[in-house]
């Protein structure tokens, strides 16, 4: 179906990297990549206002068809105006179909080739998710950028079940994009594969044959090393259309944002910023700082020198630290705010970075800032359904 | 001590209520009266950032003494630039001295003439509060107003008890006055004498006589009716100088708010809009609104049709309520903003009433709107002594 409802331009490709800086147009608003979109599972970034994410920079938002059909139901979301009037955010909006909830809530869920069944995490009740109720969930929410329902396994999986899981998220992204109706919506196709590079290969070349608008790269992330991450990405990116936007989906700490836009990626999101955010771990471009250490009791310096974010302009390490200590909410917030405007900024660099054809450069630099931190205790996906923590 | 670090000017005087119009100035800046003060106990009003509370209208904030000094410590405060910069509020500030948690944490303190000794709610510490102290610990912590050191009792208590406690909340005072040493700081006193009129005014007449630049009346909202508090207010401002400040501490219910300035007083300060709004319930002119009640899912509306506060400019009852459900950091957020909202414009209303003469009129116009209802299930005191609930 042709559409008016979404383009995307690139301006300008690196000439050392395979980055490239471009634009999403959607009906509320176009967006530059490379970009990060802020997690808002329920509709809500946790503890941000709107005005506050916009401050952060944030032009586009993610949020979760099975989160959001679980609670509180397509049906509430659409008699409230739809999601963007729901959540309040007139920008762009996309939305995950509930494929990674295949992986996440593994336990509470059975695949089928029909669809997926699984068992609500709030209530036990059931939900099926076939690849035409995931369309019809979104349409009814009425997001700007809809993903096609796709087959998530945990790495490493047995070759059978990646390779299964793979063939049938292409037949469900067909079935997706026959099932997709709505004029206003654009629907990005999920590559699957595993850790197997011709798989992913094979699997992004039968989705480009079905023309999509976009493509996501799925799948990722999810057990395996950032090294073999990297390799996914070039095994797969060489295939994929060098008009659409590209997606890789759930990722990741700065770093990984970085190699990604690299090897040509422009669009991600993650729970890093705002989950760790949360949890008192601030990002800067000298590495992390946790704010729960004794050190930063008396601090009276910014999380970062120049920052220009709430936390930065009027706060303290002193005082943020305090707050955390003393469990008030203020201290989850300015961090949550922190951490994604510190994203938001990096990408903005990261683009300007790619004007100036010296993106090779800006991630060296980057990274010697960075030091050698492992950030092993990082928490980049959700441990706990809810997400709540 | 002559101070030009505070001075408080009546303006306009209602004709048929003893309520007055004026305004306080601060070395942090003026503030119109009758005012309301929004209760940041541990340096942060739960839940909202600094511009956040400015956008509701707050101009001047509450913090705690006891608290403060426990968690992180007033030379923590002070090395972080005192409580202004720790806070990120650079408007004017009062701090409690903790005589409030004599009565709060009653099993966890114990009254000597010399002083109050604590135990700290957090560790079980020993936390010794003389007047001198809490002074010396006001000071510390840069507020623009101190209050002395008053000893609190539940009420009904024995008269022997309650009588005890105003003639030492009077010594008391005496010794905080002589400790004071501060030129940037002022200092009030609290009057305290139970439900007995008697010792309300003796009380008031002895604190009169040492010239503070400032009263409160405290030891009300402790367990006693509605209308014995508004008969100690009767009791108690007439004996209180008309050219100084009045100031009812802890209270409470708008209506309560409206009657209190009636009477005479000028400032307030209270948890029950924030606490409230946390465990969602929204204040409006038509009574309050219970956001947790089935009958809020699927409705559209803001929470009161005008309002010009974050919550209701952007969102719908519906889409708070699904955060509640959902125990995402924004409803509580939300409910807060709103309900400071209305707080801070029900004194502005109030205000603009007394300047026009028709206070009276205001009152019976807003009763009638709230209806009858009881209210009950208000929180109004800190039940936990964390106040985190």
């Amino acid at each position: 179906m042709e559409q008016d409802c979404f383009s995307f331009d690139v301006n300008v490709c690196d000439v050392s990297t395979a980055a490239r800086q471009g634009a999403l147009h959607t009906r509320h608003g176009s967006v530059e990549t490379p970009v990060f979109m802020p997690v808002g599972t329920l509709g809500t970034v946790k503890g941000l206002t709107c005005a506050q994410l916009r401050e952060t920079g944030a032009r586009i938002l993610l949020a979760n068809t099975y989160h959001l059909a679980l609670r509180p139901g397509e049906d509430i979301v659409r008699a409230l105006g739809g999601l963007h009037r729901f959540s309040g955010w007139d920008g762009p909006l996309l939305t995950d179909s509930g494929g990674f909830q295949l992986f996440s809530l593994a336990q509470r869920s059975l695949v089928r080739e029909s669809g997926a069944t699984f068992r609500s995490h709030i209530d036990g009740r059931e939900l099926e998710l076939s690849p035409e109720r995931a369309v019809a969930i979104q349409e009814t929410l009425g997001s700007d950028i809809a993903m096609v329902l796709d087959h998530v396994v945990a790495l490493p999986s047995p070759d059978d079940l990646v390779r299964e899981a793979w063939q049938r998220s292409v037949r469900w992204a067909e079935r997706c994009q026959k099932a997709a109706k709505c004029p206003h919506q654009t629907l990005f196709a999920i590559v699957q594969g595993g850790l197997n590079e011709k798989w992913r290969a094979a699997c992004a070349q039968q989705l480009v044959e079905l023309d999509f608008p976009g493509y996501a790269i799925g799948g990722l992330s999810v057990g395996e090393a950032p090294e073999q991450m990297y390799e996914m990405l070039e095994a797969t990116v060489p295939h994929l259309p060098s008009q659409k936007p590209r997606y890789l989906m759930g990722v990741g700490r700065p770093v990984d944002l970085l190699e990604g836009i690299a090897r040509g990626v422009d669009m991600f999101d993650c729970v890093m910023p705002s989950r760790n955010g949360r949890n008192a771990l601030a990002f800067t471009d000298q590495g992390t700082l946790r704010l729960r250490n004794r050190q930063y009791i008396d601090d009276p310096r910014p999380l970062e020198q120049g920052c220009s974010c709430i936390a930065c302009l009027h706060h303290s390490r002193g005082y943020i630290s305090h707050l955390f200590r003393s469990s008030e909410m203020l201290g989850p917030i300015l961090l949550t705010a922190h951490n994604l405007h510190y994203y938001q900024r990096l990408m903005a660099e990261a683009r300007a970075a790619i004007r100036a054809h010296r993106f090779a450069q800006f991630i060296a630099a980057k990274k010697s800032g960075w030091g050698d931190e492992t950030e092993s205790s990082l928490e980049e996906k959700p441990t706990d359904p809810q997400g709540l923590r």
